[in-house]
This record gives C-alpha cells, structure tokens and sequence, in this order.
C-alpha cells in the first residue's frame, strides 16, 4: 500500500512554519503499515494543485492531503478539490450544526464565510471535525484515495485519530502491525546506543528499532511487523523485559506516557502532595505538571522565584546563604525546596535555580549549569547538572524534565 | 525565479525526522528573492531520484537538494546524479585534503569510503563543506540549475551561508522582495477575515496576504514583489498603516517579535516591574516571560496558586471570596492579583484563574471559562472569556496568551 502526502500552504514554501504535519502523517501511516514513497508541498495555488492531483491519480493507493480548506479567500484547495472531481457542493447539515455550536460557544455571530464550510462535495464521504470548522473530504478516483485534511495540525491530527485512521484501515487490508515506544529521560543518545548495541543486534529481523530524540528524552520505538501476531507480541515483549534490566533507571515510561503523568499518578497512590519553586525555568515545571487533567489531587502550586528578592522574603532563603554560595548552588536550591515545602505545607517541594542564558555564565558556572533539589519530610537531596547548550529555550526545557525525573527517582524509593 | 526543493532519505518518509532542511533552504531562498513552487521529499531511492530530477529539467530555475551524499551504501543520491548529468568522477585534491584534515583532527584513519568522497563529477563546480566530507556539487542542464548539498543541517546551512548564498545572486538575477507580518492575538480567523475583507480586496496585485492560525494568535503575512523596490517598500508600508488603523487593538507587534518580547520591552521601558498569579495556567505566563533574555529586569516571579489553600494563605484571598464567588470569578482573580502585587512588592501584577478542562465545566461556567485580573498601584480590571475550547492544552495556552495581552493594553494607557 503506497501512500503521498501533499501538504497546501504558502507559508510552508516560503520556510515560515515548518511543515509537522507531513512528518506526523507518515509517522502514522508507516505505523499502520503504508509505505510513503514521497512527500509533496506545493503553495496556495490553484494550477499546482490540479498537476499534482492529476499526477497521483491511478499511481498510488493513497493521497493524504492537509491545507487550504479554511473559510478565508487565500485557501484555494477546495476550489481546486472541487474542479478536480467535479463536485457540486451541498450543504451538509451534520458539518453547519458543528460549525453553529462551534461560533456559539465562542460568542461569536455565524458569518457568511463560516456557512460555506458546511458546502462539501457531492460525491464525497465526509469526515467530521469535532474541533474546528473545516470538515474533511474523502474522494475516490480511478482506484486512488484522496483525502483532504484542514492545514491546523491539531484539527487534522483529531480527525486522523478519531476518523480517517479507522476508516483506511477498513477501506485497505493493512498488514498486521504492532509499534511500542520505550521512553527515556537523562541519557544521551550515543551513550544510549552503546549501553544497548548488543541488545540492538539481536533484535530479530521483525523488530525494527528507531531513535527519536527530543530535547532531555529519548525515544525508542520498536515496530514489528509479522504474519504470527501473538507470537510477534511475546516477542516484543520479551525484547522489552530485557531492555528494562539494561537500563532500568533511564526508563520513565511506555507508548503514550507522559513525564508528567507518570510523576503525578506515582504522588496520587501514594497520596502525596507537591509544591515548586522554580527559578530559571519560570514557571516551566508547574506548566508541565498541569498539563495532567485532575493535577490538583496532588499539585498544590509554588513560587515562581525569579528574583533573589523574591528568594528571600517569599521563601525565606537566608542572605548569606545567596552571598556566600550565589543563586546557582547546592545550598540555595536547597532552602528554595524547603522553604516552598513549609510555605505550601506539602509532602515533596521541587526547587530549580540554574543559568539559562545566552547571558550570565562565568567559567565556574557557565551557561546551562543547573542545580535542581527534592525536598519530603525525611531528607533533602540535590544534584547539579551541565546541559552545556547555549540555547535558553532548550535549557530551560531540560531543567524542567530532568527536575520531574529527579522527583520520580525520589519517590521510587518510598 | 523559480525553485524546487528536493530532500531525500527514508528518515523523512518514514516521519522519523521532520524535515527541517527544507522549511530552511525555503525561508532562505525566499529571503533572496526565489519563489519556492514545490517541495518534494523522496526515499533513497534511485529510480525515484531520477525521475524527479528529470520531472523538474528546464521547468525550473534551480533545484536543491539535500541528503544522501554520504559514503555508505544507503546514500544512493551521487549515483544517481553521475548517472543523470552523464558525470566521470574524478578525485579533487582540494576535496581530499579537506578529508584528510577533517580525519586528522578527530585522529581517526582516512578510510577507502572516506577517500571516495573527494570524487566529485567532472561537469559541476565543487561547494566546498568546510566542517564536513561530503562536498556540495553544483550542475546545470537545459536551463536548470540543480544543486546537491549533504543532508546534516548544521554542514547544509554552512555551505548555503558560506558558498552557495553567494553563488546563486551571482548567477541569477533577483527580483526584489519584501515580507512583513503582522501579528495580532485576541481575534479570530473568520472574524479578522471580515474586518479586513475590503482592505484585503483592495491591495495591489504585487502583493500577496496568507493568514497563519496558531492556538491564539493569527499571523498576517504580506509577501510582495516588484521591479522597483523603493517603491515597492512605500507601498507596503502604506497597506500597514491603514491596516493599523483598522484593527490597532489587535496588533500586538511585526515581523519577529513575541507577545512576551513586546511586553517585557514594555515594561522596561517605562521602569516597572512584574509578578503573577496563575491558578489554572500552572506557570504558563511566567514560561512565557522567562523566554525573554533579560527578563529579570522587570520580572520578579510569581505563585502559583493551583489550590484554594493556596490563594487564601499565601495570597490572601478572602475565603468569602472564594465561598460567594467561586474560584473563577471576577472577585477571586482581582484579589489574586492584589494579593502578589502586594507579596512580591511590583507595580503590575497579572492573575489567572479558569476551567481548563476536560472536567470541571458547569453549565453556568462551562469549560474554557477564564477569568484574568491586571493591577497597578492605580486600579484593579478584569475581564472574562470563553475559549469554548474542549482541549486543555490549548485553554492554558490562549489563558496565558489572552493574560499578556490583557497587560500590554493596560501599560499601553499610561
């Protein structure tokens, strides 16, 4: 089963967004077992849209297309849609409720430009999007699939989960197919890949292993394809039995995991709470944790301590302490932690102080030095750590992830 | 002038990799004056390969490509290229002591795939990859020329700044070209649509508006191109003065600015400092903020107050307040933000208080409810919304968004 992606929009041949949507789509084609033989970006016009179209036409099982359906005058591709398989459009009237209950919670009035999204193709299956305006199409031609996606990739990556996914998986017979992903936090990836190359070539020919790194983790993603489905899925589990007893401590989570979830779920049974006090990450790790719906079971809030002022009266860090160690040290960390613990009365307070720059390092403490406490009722630890990236955002994104593993490591004990 | 961008690997198809070359070489070349008509990403594939450079011979100005001229034997784009430009490979000693060097530093043997490197086509002009192996090669036929350059972005963006940048202007004559953008928070896509339809009706055909959505806040770009640059330049800076006009409380700023950047300079400017209040957004805002290099200079932290426990005993909010009025309501968040004025000792304080979601919605405050509080030594304002938004993620992004917002309008006053 071969597939193409064609994404629409202006924006992605002039270079000003990069284009995640083709990268997400094949990741999740290739996973449910179509090969994608090319990818295609062509601009908000209505020729190129046509050629391309016509030149996949009979040549592939499947065109997934993403961009140009929106209400505004610069979206041309269902112009185009419609040409192409000379459609006539209808109002649908599933896609104008969805669109009416959509302005509405809003508080907005249903303008004349939001009544055309509920026009689609006569000779199209519809696809709904529970999440926006734009509906997606599904059009056959000469045994070619094509379908047509909004552009906003939470929109299309909604409607893939929700519809589009079961539907292609209904329409083609897909090989059997199983993808596990094995998440990582405080390794890096050569180092990972040695710890594991003996473990990695044994790996039967049905398994194949990818890196996907990312910012402070590290995933693996194991995709096994074979005739015998059990016997595929011992295997794979027995792959990742082996894999936890190589490298036990790294391992945060599984398949669709968070940081986050994992940490929050582990507070939650043991019925713990948790406050932070956060410096250079500026609030990095309160985001992250609720990004957890129901974080309130256990996350009581903390102190954004930006400034040493702030250290000081609000936490009741000592002056001595921040003249005689500076901000960025084991003993200001420390009293960060325990100041918000007793501050918020929690189980478990989280303090981060750390130098995020491009600004600030010294040659004792350069750019990316970060030290990072865990603070229970019990004891105080803290540990210092050298990102060595000159990026701000990617060190403050590290601080953040490698504060909430530290934490994990902290309750694992218990 | 035309252009084509072609990247090649199975890395790409397989979503494994975003494809991050292409939107970089697309921004550039639209920069100096190419327009991008296609991106195409295609597999190490060799028939592949050649069909498409045949598909882009003399219908195109230039053609780049990336990846796959490496020395193993997965990187299959070289062959295909010597066998398309009829190409003898010959050893270029320049090529070679690059190789060498490149060896020798890192103490390493030259190998036989090493040594293959310096074999380039004897009809292209060779890019020198001054921190890599794998030279650039530059080719021409009928009319087109066809750029290969290594797949690595860090060795790509080097030759493209180094060489091919300049090689390119010396060879093509480049029109002039002008992109601005406008970005605007607090309004909707369809909505701005109407509000600018007859502006947009009536801007000059030599140039061109894309709207770019993103989870609270829309981009409006303006791509413009003409003989006669000066003015050209006159031109679209009229355009955006009456645009201005049009709509001047929704533009936050231009071209790279932030909403954090514009606040933060806002701030500075007029001396004054900065703390929070977040409940629902967790540390969203102060992320946010603290993306801002020197950020400390206005910014003094903040509390997260994710509990009610919290906005009574640290942020003093009356639990009366609470107990009428619920924690998301104009009375809570306006005593949240006085509460950390006061605590923090700042001129600004900003607080945040709504229903997130999924769960927690009322019929009468209904998922995506936000309340948002601004105070100054001044006075106290707050103002509601409803995101109508069923995705959490993206209520803590727009409540963070729409709060910043909130605060440039109110210093704007003064």
């Amino acid at each position: 089963m071969k597939a193409v992606i064609v994404t629409i929009g202006d924006e992605i041949l002039t270079g000003h967004i990069v284009d995640t949507n083709a990268a997400w789509l094949a990741a999740r084609l290739s996973e449910i077992g179509f090969e994608v033989i090319k990818k295609i970006s062509i601009g908000d016009d209505r020729e190129a849209i046509m050629a391309t179209l016509k030149e996949m036409t009979g040549v592939t099982s499947l065109v997934l297309i993403t961009g140009g359906l929106g209400p505004t005058p610069d979206d041309v591709t269902r112009k185009a849609l419609f040409d192409f398989f000379e459609s006539t459009p209808v109002e649908d009237p599933a896609v104008l409720r969805q669109v009416q209950s959509f302005m509405e919670k809003r508080g907005r009035p249903l303008t004349d430009l939001n009544r055309k999204q509920a026009l689609v193709a006569h000779n199209c299956k519809v696809i709904p999007n529970n999440i926006g305006t734009a509906p997606g199409m599904w059009f056959e031609k000469r045994g070619t699939i094509f379908v047509a996606m909004p552009g906003v990739p939470f929109e299309m990556q909604e409607m893939f989960n929700s519809y589009l996914q079961g539907m292609l998986k209904e329409h083609f017979a897909l090989p059997s197919f199983i993808v596990r992903q094995v998440l990582l936090t405080g390794i890096g990836e050569s180092f990972l890949a040695e710890e594991i190359k003996q473990w990695e070539k044994n790996l039967p020919p049905s398994i194949h292993l990818s890196y996907l790194p990312s910012p402070g983790m590290i995933t693996l993603r194991l995709t096994a394809r074979d005739e015998n489905r059990d016997a595929l899925e011992q295997e794979v589990e027995s792959q990742l039995r082996k894999l936890q007893t190589l490298i036990p401590s790294y391992i945060y989570g599984y398949d669709n995991d968070t940081l986050e979830a994992v940490v929050g779920r582990m507070l939650w049974e043991h019925g713990k709470t948790l406050s932070l006090a956060e410096s250079c990450t500026g609030g990095a790790i309160g985001r992250m944790i609720v990004n957890v719906p129901g974080a309130s079971r256990y996350f009581k809030g903390g102190v954004i301590a930006y400034s040493n002022e702030i250290k000081i009266n609000v936490l009741g860090v000592p002056e001595s302490v921040l003249g005689n160690f500076g901000a960025v040290s084991r003993e200001t960390v420390c009293a960060m932690a325990e100041g918000v613990r007793k501050l918020f009365d929690t189980d478990y307070a989280v303090a981060v102080s750390g130098i995020a720059g491009p600004e600030g390092g010294t040659e004792e403490k350069p750019v990316g030095t970060v030290w990072i406490a865990v603070t229970s009722k019990e004891e105080t630890t803290a540990e210092k750590f050298s990102f060595g990236d000159d990026d701000r955002q990617r060190n403050i994104t590290k601080s953040a992830i490698a504060a909430l593993n530290l934490l994990r490591k902290s309750i694992q004990i218990i």
